[in-house]
């Protein structure tokens, strides 16, 4: 059998290839992919940030839904035509991480779409226990977004947020906007800070306060909207110096920050406000399997407006396009791909 | 009624001075004080870094124990002669942080000894919620440690240590060295990293690993003597860069990192390794009632070896060479004033 995969060639080239496909192994699962969305990681590869780890051919891509066409030996409680995503993390279940009970953050962890082949092709073979069911009657549209939503999910449970909390988001893309709706669906009161005006717009749109560093002191916004308290979790998903020097300055007393970005440098740190004011920064990444459960429990109960998120899909042969579209359109927030040609 | 005070009237200048006391007004006691030890806080306000803070007539020192001399009108459950310690916190009771329940890092907290005068003089006037009486057998030099033990003693429940874990303190000076004292007491195995050879002599003969990280790379150590899986719980308390650079490298996965330092500048900080690794950051200032409850029941169980943590005794007439002799001697750990002549 064969598949038809976007291949990944480096410098910005993505070549549609046949591929053989070989039946699931022991373990494994075979997925007819339906949808599969564009990743802040995905885009990094294209540009070449990620040559390195993804080496000369690879076929990435995550944030999938689609359909079980087949099992492997040993699989149980699956059944071929049941509707899945993936959680695309395999741990080595020997590293003093996952002997803690901390797989999501293993050692050795592969990352599938990026250390192995991805979702950007109609059939992908996953191990078994990476696949979450989703209900039947769920969009599979909708579906691929459970995997960046329970990122979210993971956030929001790191941050401990809680009702009548207030919130503020630095950084109001994809990621960030999730963050922004699993808060304010936990209770808290949430504000969004971005510099992009397509960004402002959509979060004003999703009925969020939203802040413009630009147009003044934004931690003097905050705790002037707060009682002089500040916000009680931060969210940092800039990636920017000017996003952790906000993120202390904003913070109340006793605060917590919860770190999304990828600070690929080292940023400066106002660490004397961590002791002066008794900050929590924590690191969030990725997801645990009850994050799964979590976000697609709250794109059930209407959390996302999954049509409104979802501002671009194309079909397999245009991803190419879709790539370049993204580096360039600054009004996209949730590119997708349509990989069933029935989806 | 006078009292005889060192009085910081800065450029690195005490003068004992005749003051006059009133008597304890309503809620106040008024204390005898016995011994007061010198902090590094009260260093930097000699050394002049905080005369904008301090003014130009201040009487500093806080970490004290003494005998209660006379009550004013309204105190309940004190009696003159019972033996106390001072939590020189004077909190407003009315911002945000209060109103959380933060009150020890209240926005407009007035710290007795710094914003107000304190105990490097015979007779101390203090609010009465501030007072902890401690047990009568124990020696007073020995409980003018309390105030820099329950400093320790926050640090380690702010880091949740938990018996077996691996705890580094980058840092042996005398919160470091109590910091170690507390997270062994609660179960951990400690190592503390510091350069000055007597602190790290000091830190050996204290029964704890040590490690100067000029003999190679100290994270790696870390590593290498926790099976690969680095320290679950680090306290940063050497206020440098390069104390900040080893916090996040010798980390464990899901480590906690306390930063007990103060840093005046703004460190770079490796925030990809708070995301990679799901680390936490949790400031630690001061302490809360319940800490001064923990320090007295360790230093009645005997964890610190107050003989050999106390390196120097001066008279109050020597305060002036006392603190000279902090900024010239390597070797010093607590250096303490006796204040009361016949303490």
């Amino acid at each position: 059998m064969t598949t038809q995969a976007a291949v990944y060639r480096g410098d910005r080239t993505f070549t549609l290839e046949s591929v053989q496909v070989p039946p699931p192994g022991r373990g494994e699962v075979q997925i007819d992919v339906a949808y599969c969305g564009i990743c802040g990681t995905d885009l990094h590869v294209y540009l070449g940030h990620m040559d390195a780890r993804v080496g000369p051919a690879r076929t990435i891509g995550h944030e999938m839904s689609g359909v079980i066409a087949a099992l492997g030996d040993g699989v149980e409680g699956l059944r071929p035509g049941q509707h899945v995503v993936v959680r695309p993390l395999d741990h080595c279940g020997d590293c003093p991480a996952c002997r803690a009970g901390h797989q999501h953050v293993c050692h050795n962890l592969k990352f599938l779409g990026i250390d192995s082949d991805g979702a950007f092709q109609q059939k992908w073979t996953v191990p078994a226990h990476t696949v979450h069911p989703v209900p039947d009657g769920l969009d599979l549209k909708h579906a691929a977004l459970i995997e960046p939503l329970a990122v979210a999910c993971h956030d929001v449970a790191r941050g401990r947020v809680a009702p009548g909390e207030d919130v503020l988001v630095i950084g109001g893309g994809p990621i960030g906007m999730l963050v922004a709706m699993v808060a304010r669906e936990a209770g808290a009161r949430v504000t969004v800070c971005e510099i992009n005006a397509h960004r402002l717009a959509f979060a004003r749109r999703a009925g969020f306060d939203v802040l413009d560093p630009r147009d003044g002191d934004a931690a003097a916004a905050v705790r002037a909207a707060t009682g002089g308290k500040g916000a009680d979790v931060v969210f940092e998903v800039s990636g920017t110096q000017p996003g952790v020097d906000l993120m202390t300055a904003a913070a109340a007393t006793r605060g917590r920050i919860v770190m999304v970005a990828i600070h690929a440098s080292k940023p400066q740190v106002d660490l004397f406000q961590f002791f002066w004011r008794e900050l929590d920064l924590l690191g969030a990444r990725v997801y645990r399997p009850e994050d799964y459960d979590a976000a697609m429990r709250l794109l059930a109960a209407g959390v996302v407006d999954c049509d409104a998120f979802i501002t671009d899909i194309r079909g397999l042969e245009e991803i190419q396009a879709a790539f370049q579209a993204l580096t360039e359109s600054p009004d996209t927030m949730k590119a997708m791909i349509r990989i069933a040609e029935d989806a």
